[in-house]
């Protein structure tokens, strides 16, 4: 039966079409969560599933969801999804294909007169990204009431306007957030699907077109590092007389790439990134000591273990070398996700659906991680994807958005109830 | 006789607090080259000349000569001076303490009655500083027909604006640049002698009032370093897959710090600085691999050859390193200014002015490099100033500078013809 019942990949084609034309900007897509940007792609969701004929609801912080009823409509539902938004000059692929493949796969199975044993609901989930709030999964964990209500206060980073004033002029409620109000019952949900492309280069690599996937690393991040130093004439100052907050900040994070490649020696699940470091463009100088550099330090591992221990290390180290270097490193605060592992019968069915069958560890967080850490029976397909993500030059192909999707496909019309 | 004479102090006094009134912006000073900044310094400078009663002329280029007649006007004359320009956010007598200086000198010397041998002239040199053009004692060479044409195509780093552009709004002759003209004739100088602040910290860890300068620090510098890799996610692309140029960037400017330490052991007078280094604001993230990065390597020594062989490392291990991390890193051209020594004599002499004669090199460059490099006998006096310069907290003590200026005074007034 599975192979009879084919997704809409017209739909997801011009799905993906009208994503690009109505969000780009420059070279790169800006859906800005909360934005003018993710309203234009939560419109065109909309949109298709109105044509399909789904259901439609929207809950007070603006996840969209989009249901195909099933036999029984009191059984615990089945939920795809993924997020809308995009990091600012992003890629097309990033968020958009999982609630792509998930609308694709719901007209299929209207097409086809199909009617599932339960509800089968697309989610398109708001602000997943923490480029703009400093908070990641904004939509899914506040979907479940998990927001801690200070976030409401947190300033988007490009125009400085507080969550708490973005959600009112969007027409949502921070106070479902503020009173930590339950706008979705795990209880009710049977199981969580998520398909995404890869964000790294594993798939391209090994020549595969998707994989089924593991679990997905947390992060630990030192989202606001700085050294403080003084500034001073760089040709006057001899080494011993230095605050030189360059010099200090490159020894520590080139001391912080050793601590990598020891972990990985050891076999560690670890990747470190420092992707933000900046002098003040308003104070430094081609003729100038750098008095002050600001910088971001960026932990993932699929084990919570290594993430403290590193981090630890991060904040013993920048004592020590502050001081070697008469400067100040305040590494501030992390912000931290857990790792989360995905359901294991859910996994290797995944896998199995797969012509060549291939799993792997999920590098970068997604919101299934949220349903996961709920207890939700989770599992994710991943799709090969050219040039990475977060970037403007994401490639996915449609064959491959294509096997990922039949592979989702396949799991609900033959879900392991 | 030389003690009887006193440099009008109260002169000097005066002039520090107009000059910090007026080209106050914020916490720091302001004196951009051929901007609203530095004229308003001229402006002063020229108005306590005519106070005086000395002859004022404004060359082709703006330099500013202010000159006490001496008893044979067909003799070589001797010049005092320094620039009037500063950084931006810089502080308050980086250059501007040698043009007060040479007035208070000129200023005692009127009141007193006495006729110097020779013309004695104070000059206030234009934009000495390289942060707004990009190219360092522009006023000093200018007026010795020393600078290369193409200068005059240079944007300043503010406004865009071309060097020739600027200088046509505020009424100079770019074509004094672009013919080469000499606009002063070496021939005609007998000495240059200028006093500025020490930009270090030596002579307050010395606990020395003031010291004459042995040399001036030549400088080669990477104004324009690049280092390019690939933007990508921060979670999810492994060590191996990774072009990371903050990684790159990192690694190659660490190991420039330790060539530093090792060019120290073996002897060599050096400082290494990249005062400016940063990711694209608009393209990198906290969860992004930074794909760009840009930076200053700034290296100085009295040395020709310990520069040259710093940048040859520089460029071997950009290759290197670029090729370890996968990335590129272009170091790009260097603007050079070679050494100078201080002539011989008049070191000495100055030395031997002081209370407690203490003598040091420069690690800053001067204009005083460029009349010392067309073989006009050159000296300078440093005064000692806490917080190093080119900063907003400047702090250099009127008594010092006072045992600066008797220092010139008494060199002038007894000049070993």
């Amino acid at each position: 039966m599975a192979a009879a019942i084919q997704p809409d990949l017209d739909l997801a084609a011009g799905l993906f079409d009208a994503l690009r034309r109505e969000t780009q900007r420059g070279r790169g897509i800006v859906r800005d969560s909360y934005g003018a940007g993710e309203q234009a792609a939560h419109d065109l969701a909309r949109g298709a599933a109105a044509g399909i004929g789904l259901e439609i609801s929207v809950d007070a912080i603006g996840n969209l969801s989009m249901t195909l009823p099933g036999r029984d409509r009191t059984a615990r539902h089945i939920r795809m999804g993924s997020h809308l938004d995009s990091v600012p000059q992003g890629g097309n692929y990033d968020g958009a294909a999982g609630v792509v493949a998930g609308l694709a796969v719901l007209s299929g199975l209207r097409r086809a007169g199909y009617v599932p044993p339960c509800d089968l609901t697309v989610m398109a989930i708001r602000a997943e990204e923490s480029a703009w709030f400093d908070i990641a999964y904004l939509g899914s964990a506040g979907a479940f009431g998990l927001l801690d209500p200070d976030c409401l206060s947190i300033a988007r980073s490009d125009n400085g306007r507080t969550l708490e004033a973005t959600l009112l002029e969007q027409g949502f409620d921070p106070a479902a957030i503020r009173e930590r109000r339950r706008l979705l019952d795990p209880a009710t949900i049977r199981a969580y699907l998520e398909l995404h492309i890869e964000q790294g280069p594993t798939l391209v690599g090994q020549g595969l077109p998707a994989a089924a996937v593991t679990g997905i690393r947390g992060c630990k991040r030192f989202r606001n590092a700085r050294c403080v130093g003084e500034y001073a004439h760089s040709g006057a100052v001899s080494r011993a007389y230095r605050h030189d907050a360059v010099a200090a900040t490159v020894a520590f994070l080139h001391h912080m790439d050793a601590v990598w490649r020891d972990e990985e020696a050891a076999g560690a699940d670890l990747v470190l990134t420092a992707g933000e470091l900046y002098t003040d463009p308003a104070m430094h100088g081609p003729s100038k000591i750098a008095g002050e550099t600001r910088f971001v330090l960026d932990i993932r591992s699929l084990a919570d273990a290594t993430m403290e221990r590193v981090a630890s290390e991060a904040r013993a180290a920048a004592a020590r070398i502050g001081q070697e270097y008469r400067v100040a490193i305040d590494l501030g605060g992390t912000s931290d996700s857990p790792p989360a592992a995905m359901d294991g019968r859910l996994r290797s069915r995944l896998a199995a659906l797969l012509d060549r069958p291939f799993e792997m560890a999920s590098g970068a967080g997604h919101d299934a991680a949220v349903f996961a850490k709920l207890g939700i029976p989770t599992g994710m397909v991943f799709v090969r994807n050219a040039h990475g993500s977060h970037n403007p030059d994401e490639a996915m192909a449609l064959e491959d958005f294509a096997i990922g999707t039949r592979c989702l496909m396949g799991l609900l019309t033959d879900f392991p109830f």
